[in-house]
């Protein structure tokens, strides 16, 4: 089986081809322009590939409400030109295929789940810490969706003691996004996070909001796995620093062994890497074009 | 058919008989003494009623992984005598039909969708708000286990800017819990919660932590329908404060019509009233009882 995926950032696409154990077979990655210019170059890609699926990890917000009639949509986002843009439908004009949709963080954990760190689970949370902050749910072996999507990415946070930045967010200030995310980061200490030494408090005050997250994520869906990946996460620094936070904040509460005496295989980097996202878009290929064969 | 059900709570038991239809046939209520007292009087209770089927809806932590040698058991529970308890076992010696095990609040979420405010529905959130707060997960048509089992009812707050109390939690201090619930109000106040007037600044503070909550619950999980039941949600003053928080809260980010346009059917006391827990039992029981008999 060819399983196409699209990872649909708001910064660059990636486009690939993929087989059925979630391994890439062939790759490419362009800016993310105008939508005809963007959504031309990925079904430029697929015209040669002859896939079975495509599946789609998306920016957003998008539409994922099956039998909406604005199901496979990019809605409101604040990018110029993408709100109200058809993305699916544009790809579904060319390609006669089964088709997988949903956000960029659902894929991701949607791929981690089949083939990565929660491999096996029926449950993880993947939160994306870059330039925004997202949080894919799967949980009871499914992807959460719900009213609209996670975005959980906006949770409220306590504030850090020693922290008077006033957040970035535009619609909440110090949300969690609004005070952790790579740009906060940056605005905060007025230099880009990767410049910053690997023993500066800034890095104890990013592990304090993302712990924050995670804590209050764990208590409310109890997940088997919590992946953490994007750009922020490259400093591998915060790993030990997150894991010790959550493990305070929920001090004892949560007996489960995995908190208790495994913390460092349950707060964990992505198992497939850089490659999470363009995974999880052909997982969720797959299990679309599997949905339409039940014998597989 | 004759579905029977068991709302376990710390401070009392209620037992009844359902048909498939969610309708209380019969019921009876006692205080929670030891196991051995109250379980035997649950076991008496259902001698005579020849149910085809158990549902129960407990107090806990419980452990409700299939496959976990202690399944079945109320674990590590501060209440006297009730630690690790082999309650579902202790039935199933007594009676030879399917069982459906939950936390009281998952319960509750189960019982909603399928009778109550929440019928028809994929998601609900079921928040109990009372002695404890708990909050119950059904999402995708399914209620939320994982790890353990949903504990939402500790996640961190963001402080009142007019509130200096400590918080009642003996494990996180300020939690939600410890800040939001009766006890908290009544420690906070220094008079139990119903004698305060309903104009008293205390409500607006009270709708501050738990719509704090609902916000982050929201951006996570998205769910379609969120759900206030528990002692505390008897005082009706509190919803109008608690959606208008939540709507400033989001601030427009979330632009489902669901939030912006009809937060009033969005943010709802039980459908089922006070017999949610009861109801949610024989939702339990009638689902294990079909996972029987597929063919149903």
């Amino acid at each position: 089986m060819r399983i196409g995926g699209i990872e649909a950032g708001g910064t660059k696409f990636v486009c690939g081809v993929g087989n059925e154990q979630g391994e890439v077979v062939d790759s490419i990655s362009f800016p993310t322009e105008d939508p005809e210019t963007t959504l031309g170059k990925a079904i430029a890609y697929f015209k040669e590939k002859s896939v079975d699926a495509i599946g789609i990890g998306s920016f957003g917000p998008i539409d994922i409400r099956p039998g909406s009639p604005t199901y496979g949509y990019v809605t409101t986002t604040p990018k110029p030109g993408w709100g109200n843009v058809d993305f699916l439908g544009t790809l579904r004009r060319e390609f006669d295929v089964p088709y997988g949709w949903n956000t960029d963080v659902n894929a991701a954990a949607f791929g981690e789940a089949a083939w990565g760190a929660a491999k096996g689970l029926k449950s993880c949370l993947y939160y994306t810490v870059g330039t925004g902050i997202g949080i894919g749910v799967f949980l009871e072996g499914r992807l959460v969706q719900g009213l609209v999507h996670p975005e959980g990415g906006h949770m409220l946070t306590r504030r850090h003691p020693g922290d008077d930045f006033a957040g970035l967010c535009p619609y909440h200030g110090d949300c969690l996004e609004g005070m952790a995310s790579g740009p906060a980061i940056e605005a905060r200490w007025n230099v880009k996070g990767h410049e910053l030494p690997s023993n500066h408090p800034a890095w104890e005050m990013e592990a304090y909001y993302i712990a924050q997250s995670i804590t209050g994520a764990v208590l409310l869906n109890s997940p088997e796995k919590v992946i953490l990946g994007g750009g922020v996460m490259q400093q591998s620094q915060l790993f030990p620093l997150i894991r010790e936070a959550v493990k305070a904040n929920l001090n004892g509460y949560v007996s489960a062994s995995e908190i208790v005496e495994r913390m460092d295989e349950y707060i964990v980097p992505p198992g497939l890497g850089q490659q999470a996202g363009l995974c999880g878009a052909f997982a969720l290929g797959l299990a679309a074009l599997q949905s339409q064969v039940p014998s597989l």
